[in-house]
């Protein structure tokens, strides 16, 4: 029964601090987070990672993504499909080159190929894969999700899991000396190619349903089914994140009559049980155990320059591709989020003998951090333009 | 990854299964377990009980419960109050008698205390726990959960349980030779006290927030948690089951302004995800691995015996005081369902050595059987008086 209890702490600690978070004018995911901080390990230490929560948090984040795919808007994706690709490379190289850096500044630089250097090229590694789940979230929140900016950055997070994936396989690669790197791009592809094509049939599967039987559960249910499927095929079969399928399964449910129903019933679902989970999750995740002073500097240097390079990296390519300063900067920052792919490429690491269990800190503290800082930001950076009163998560009307 | 693939497979049958039992007139929560049946170890093989199932199918139920909890009818809930009481008495001690005979029927008589007795008083014991989920599920279905018949029963069901508890203790008692009933009497007269006394209060702080901020997401949530907690402390503290406390929690609630607003969500979110995984799982706990003959005979005649029982039990108790005879089938058919409790008591058994392990087998037959012949049965009890037309779950209305 303790995961009731669990579920009960969790769910009414984040919604008070996501409503004094708002107090502040914070956004709601900050105080969601804060709030697994404060009940989590580090601090009050009531509630404890457990199976049970990792399994909610993870279908809160399939949801929150598939919620994404089914509001994007296909003409903005395909307008920004070239572009977004380019960023998602800024925002993958440059933090993977500073990365390395940093590392063998702190502990001593190795010629290409030594273990000095390969350890460094993993550092760098860790900070390339985006999680746009919170971005996604806050930009929900003031409404400008599908927006060009907002669908800029939700396609350039999707491929740039792609580019990172592909890295770390290269990396690893090199210093097991047989990297098949070939093999891991034929996945992605194939995923790609069957997600497209099947989405094809499913669309038409969708739509004649929706026709015979619009505003019914079977259509929310097929639909949650379909994204769930997705979600496992992409991680099971072909290498690629979870979340990029239910992603994927909502842009292709996107155009769908019901859409928006579908959306509502998945909406209502996900905030009454699942996200509070996801983002007081990250929080309950931190814990302070293992710290020195070189691990604590490397640390901050390592948050900074990982939030640092991606916003140099898809700042300047999104300049050079033609948006305005002020939207490089959103893109850039809303690239910043890392999320639990960081961690898994981390466990990787660990694995093959690339990193040691030390450096899980910092790139926790890097989840946080970017988790914490990036919803600010953009809430700054939005906040300026959007003339109309950003429309409250809470206030939600009833459609 | 793979409770992503489980969930994805539980959804997809159980609504399929739900539709065809729709066609077939059957209830839909029929096609569910058939669903888990089909999927399940005793088939297909194809899912398997997981914690995460387990943990699912709990918060199903409790959501459940705590829907039927919120749509109660306060005034009708205290004119059958008495009748209830007396109901769920009958409902005790008829298929207590009833299957201590049986047990000593097939395994030989033994005089009063002897451990054939004891053992045939135990068989009877597991008989006596009703559990109503089902019969709400399908009394939603049709429209008449709140009216005079529905109400009886459910609150029937929730004294049944205490009762339950009680005799288990009791026997328990009789056999280790201290029976400590009296903490257990006091223990559930305790939680009733606490959880009318605390419902007074919460109820004023719900209306406080309900007038503040009516139709808001804090209100849903708040309430959810509200039913979590109450769950969890009814089994943790009061050995109660969690089901009963999530039905007061919901009872507390029930005359709130926007209480359908957050039955409206929580019905959502049940409908969605958890519900489903709840009936299906119930198929899902089916395996035929240890049958012989004689315990087949013994099982067809448990399963009549324990659901006979509590139609002749309840129905007999419902008509003398003073319901028609229809009504009375009603009843005693709506109280035959059993569910984990039985399990539960029977597990408690085989720790005490009241139950060898074989007679798992019967209880989940009877499970599996009540569970989907009482909703057939009580379909064509109420049909026959619905004139209206019977309110389906699949266009359920945007409310």
């Amino acid at each position: 029964m303790e995961f009731i209890r669990d579920l009960a702490i969790i769910l009414i600690a984040a919604k008070f601090f996501s409503i004094l978070a708002r107090h502040f004018n914070l956004p709601e995911v900050v105080g969601e987070i804060v709030a697994g901080l404060l009940i989590g390990p580090s601090l009050l230490g009531i509630v404890h990672e457990t199976d049970f929560i990792d399994q909610m948090a993870e279908i809160g984040v399939i949801m929150l993504m598939f919620e994404a795919g089914l509001t994007t808007d296909m003409k903005k994706l395909k307008e920004t499909g070239l572009k977004a690709t380019l960023i998602a490379c800024g925002g993958v190289f440059i933090p993977l080159a500073l990365g390395a850096i940093l590392y063998m500044a702190f502990y001593g630089f190795g010629p290409v190929g030594s273990e000095t250097f390969m350890k460094g090229l993993f550092i760098g590694t860790i900070m390339t894969a985006t999680s746009v789940s919170i971005t996604v979230a806050v930009l929900k929140e003031m409404g400008v999700l599908n927006g060009y900016v907002g669908t800029t950055i939700t396609s350039a997070a999707i491929i740039d899991d792609v580019i990172g994936i592909i890295v770390l396989t290269f990396v690893i690669g090199l210093k097991s000396g047989n990297a098949n790197t070939g093999e891991i791009i034929l996945k992605a592809v194939l995923f790609f190619a069957v997600a497209i094509g099947l989405g094809l049939i499913i669309f038409r599967a969708f739509k004649w349903l929706d026709s015979r039987y619009t505003h019914t559960r079977r259509i929310s249910i097929t639909s949650l089914v379909y994204c769930l499927a997705m979600a496992y095929i992409a991680e099971t079969y072909f290498g690629i994140a979870d979340i990029t399928g239910a992603y994927v399964a909502g842009v292709v449910l996107c155009n769908l009559q019901d859409e928006s129903y579908v959306e509502r019933r998945i909406d209502i679902t996900s905030y009454m049980v699942f996200a509070p989970v996801f983002f007081a999750g990250i929080g309950l995740k931190v814990s302070f155990e293992h710290m020195d002073l070189k691990l604590l500097l490397f640390s901050a240097a390592f948050v900074i320059v990982a939030m640092g390079g991606k916003v140099l990296g898809c700042g300047l390519v999104g300049r050079l591709t033609g948006f305005k300063g002020k939207d490089s900067l959103k893109i850039g920052s809303g690239m910043m989020t890392r999320g639990e792919v960081a961690l898994i490429t981390a466990q990787k690491g660990l694995a093959v003998g690339l990193l040691t269990a030390d450096f899980f800190t910092p790139v926790i503290l890097l989840i946080l951090c970017s988790s914490i800082f990036t919803p600010i930001i953009l809430k700054k950076l939005f906040h300026d333009e959007t003339t109309v009163k950003v429309p409250m998560r809470e206030s939600n009307p009833v459609k």
